[in-house]
């Protein structure tokens, strides 16, 4: 599929940017994570002097038919109100792309619920919610392809817009679950290791959780393929993540990866397209257990540790003006070569 | 002494302000250190509607006797030309303090350097540069008296100016064996586990720093009061910013504590004036050897771990947006009750 041909970074000028990172007015490396988010910008965009430009947060909404399993205590008609809530402002996900200058794009992926046309959340459903893959697979792999497409024309759209650096966030009561069942597909860490409490479940709603999930992946009847199986325990709004991360790499962009649920759709993008991890930085590492895992099996450092588990792409959209200090710091330091400052270590 | 009386914040509030962030259309908690960050920040300011005004980098400089010991790859000429380079931008602080909107003050603690006049930094020169503190007292108890009332006064402007969030940054090539000296007599941390590389030691040089350290704590004589010891080991940059940190708290502002050598000053200051802590906020960790141990010993948890090891207020400034966010979501989201959203977990 030509979604998935990424093409990973040209490496020729790694070393011109490392020697002008190096000659900054600051001891070597005293910059730490700055001056790695530096090269992996610079090397994305080809330039000593990157850009980032119209940052925007897509945040695909939609439902999981595996929540009358009673995965959550979320109810499901938080998916909707709260999608109809960020199109409003006053929401977790609001004031940080609006202390950011982030445009918030809302995608209703499979809600269950006739979103009303004029609230500026584009329509994008597939169906109103997922199917419960404790019994059968939660979409056809069809859907799933069609989802990917449709994440990449979102991406498309932003992109013609200026963006350069997006991240995704996600809103859906109970995909926490299809989450873990990727995160165990995907890097086969044992199932329980990927469950944790989600928006707030106690220990026997965690126990039963893992029942649910084991079951499930007993009950598994596909082909297989990867691709089968992501479709077979996905969601709506994470499979239209994959796509977004796999176009806005092929266009050359930055992804920022959010938390738990933005990284098993990014193990699934990088598993189709193993060369979107050049062009991802990844925003924050939360408690949910198993995300620290996660990001571990990923060879990944997140930018932030915050404790947060809010999901809508808040981790992401948070970690943005350290990315920015990143850009800032290359394009904005005076070289030792410049200025009458003794070179120091 | 007046500037050791600081008032414990009131906690009348406490209890009103947790309803606010848990009534927030968020699951409970899931914003995590936002959360706490806001609660600190309004106890502080004793309003449920907080604003950060005015950001200010104090940043102050000086020489120190013990660097002819050779225990630090950096040469003493850094310390003024650094702090001339601050003046004229393009210093890593000062794209920082660019981009989050704080005013850069630059004090002249004790630089071994006649400063020009017309550079806009503030002469609080005590002397130039502290004595070799293996040979005896880097300071005279006096002076290290007239260093906290010289960093009180520097905030004394800033505040009337109307700032309300304060940074402590320091240039001092050296510096890190003071705050090792500090940091000891005031934790009780064995020696080497107070001392790193500093901005570029190798081992050997580790080890030989080590040596001089604990060979000038043997030949201490003074009368073992902490001011006593805090003077003999301590950095005129250093007890200027522990008088700053005291004033700032005294006049109810919120401190931001950069990394090593600030919290070795946080740490001097709140051992004079406990209720220090409670206007107090950590912005970064580090890796020199010892910061993690410091800020677990202190009882408290930094808002970033990116690896920084610049100084300057750097790691302080770079986590002000993270501050930043914390009031928006306390000021700008909506709660349960004013929207159509169901409560959830």
């Amino acid at each position: 599929m030509e979604l998935f041909d990424i093409k990973p970074v040209d490496k020729v000028m790694q070393h011109a940017i490392i020697d002008k990172i190096d000659n900054l007015t600051k001891p070597k490396g005293s910059l730490g994570m700055l001056e790695e988010l530096a090269l992996k910008i610079c090397l994305v965009q080809q330039t000593l002097s990157p850009r980032l430009s119209h940052p925007c947060n897509i945040l695909f909404a939609a439902d999981h038919g595996i929540i009358e399993e009673g995965v959550t205590v979320s109810p499901k008609e938080v998916t909707w109100q709260q999608l109809s809530h960020f199109s409003h402002g006053g929401a977790g996900i609001n004031f940080l792309c609006d202390q950011h200058g982030f445009r918030l794009v809302l995608v209703d992926a499979g809600v269950d619920y006739d979103i009303p046309a004029n609230r500026g959340i584009i329509d994008m459903k597939v169906r109103r919610s997922t199917s419960n893959f404790l019994k059968g697979p939660a979409m056809s792999t069809d859907e799933f392809m069609i989802c990917l497409e449709r994440g990449a024309r979102i991406v498309d759209m932003v992109h013609a817009d200026g963006c350069n650096i997006v991240s995704f966030g996600e809103m859906g009561s109970g995909n926490t679950s299809p989450s873990s069942m990727w995160m165990h597909i995907l890097t086969d860490i044992p199932l329980a290791d990927c469950i944790g409490p989600g928006a707030g479940l106690n220990s026997s709603g965690v126990s039963h959780k893992l029942d649910v999930l084991t079951r499930s992946l007993e009950n598994y009847q596909g082909d297989g393929t990867l691709i089968d199986k992501l479709a077979w325990f996905g969601g709506f709004e994470m499979a239209m993540a994959v796509g977004g991360m796999l176009r806005a790499a092929q266009l050359g962009m930055i992804v920022i990866v959010d938390g738990f649920i933005m990284t098993s759709c990014y193990a699934a993008a990088a598993a189709l397209a193993p060369s979107l991890s050049d062009y991802a930085i990844f925003g924050h590492s939360g408690d949910e257990a198993g995300h620290a895992k996660f990001l571990k099996f990923l060879g990944v450092k997140a930018i932030l540790h915050l404790s947060l588990r809010l999901g809508e792409g808040s981790g992401a959209v948070c970690a943005y003006p350290i990315i920015q200090s990143a850009v800032n710091m290359i394009n904005n330091m005076d070289s030792f070569k410049a200025v009458s400052v003794t070179k120091y270590f």
